[in-house]
């Protein structure tokens, strides 16, 4: 199963690398691929800098779409090109995954209307103010509504990859994942520890 | 203070972006760089190409080395380029950061000789074989010994990361970053519930 990376400028670290490691070492069921706008090197505030190819070249539809949150996502909602590129995808693909920031991209393109939904706890009025037609959760961890899986900040984004892990090949499977890379993984989706009151 | 991030073919993924996450959003104090031998696209069996630097071209001594494991170490260890390179600059560095199997290549280099160290749990009796002349700590979650600071598995290098962070600047600040990120801290360096019996 492929899945689509969606990165832009000033993307978040974690948001990124915490699903990659965990998605990306089950080389025999997902294949990780990094896509934006321009191409090339995409970097952030961090100084980490990714290499991308164009998302126009996409010529299969991604089984998984995965779209990280971060400073960029405030200038990326803006952004029509990126809407419509996240809209079209996510719309054809089996899954789609948002971390932190990143469901205000996907809240702007529509698709979570009626749905339930999360983002980071530190940016919530913010990202819910992009659409207000979503039923954003202050207390998830992460929130599940068909196929579409959205965490709260950075570090939940690695929490809702091996509750998705869990969903798909069972909570065993998720543990052994998280057991091999050594990380005290959150099970419980529903009760964020982060929740800001 | 530049950290140097010493990257490799097959380098394990949160190894290097779970420390760049964290040290990499404190923008006022820390600074990024991303090395290797070849410079230019670094990639992993994860799929996650990250631009370089060539190591020969850093001019300046950076204050922190930071060395991720994965399974590019088990070749690395005999790349005498590669370990005679981080012995140049880790000896000269103020700090040393490896993160899971990293510590099998700072071992190589000699300088770990007679001092406390950790690694992987999972792959521990393959790093204590490099070098049995260091003090290796099979129940650290991560180890401390004057400027070298070895971590477990993976996520254990996110945990080694915030306590460097509560060393230089306090555990209040440490545990700031943590929730900034929405992580759950291991604060306890010595007791690391993957210990392998």
């Amino acid at each position: 199963m492929e899945i689509a990376i969606i990165m832009f400028d000033d993307y978040e670290t974690l948001d990124v690398f915490g699903p990659a490691e965990i998605f990306g070492r089950l080389t025999d069921i997902y294949n990780l691929k990094f896509y934006s706008l321009k191409g090339g090197v995409i970097s952030n505030r961090h100084g980490v800098p990714i290499m991308t190819e164009k998302l126009e070249i996409i010529n299969s539809i991604p089984e998984i779409v995965l779209i990280p949150g971060g400073w960029g996502t405030r200038k990326e909602v803006d952004n029509l090109l990126l809407i419509d590129k996240i809209k079209e995808l996510a719309q054809s693909s089996n899954y789609v995954l948002t971390v932190c920031t990143g469901s205000a991209l996907l809240a702007k393109s529509g698709l979570l209307n009626g749905k339930k939904a999360t983002s980071n706890k530190r940016a919530f009025a913010w990202v819910a103010s992009q659409n207000q037609n979503v039923d954003w959760n202050k207390k998830a961890r992460w929130a599940i509504d068909g196929k579409y899986y959205t965490s709260s900040g950075v570090s939940a984004g690695m929490d809702m990859t091996l509750g998705f892990l869990a969903d798909r090949h069972g909570i065993d499977f998720a543990r052994k994942v998280a057991k091999e890379i050594e990380y005290n993984w959150i099970e419980d989706k529903d009760n964020d520890s982060f929740v800001v009151e």
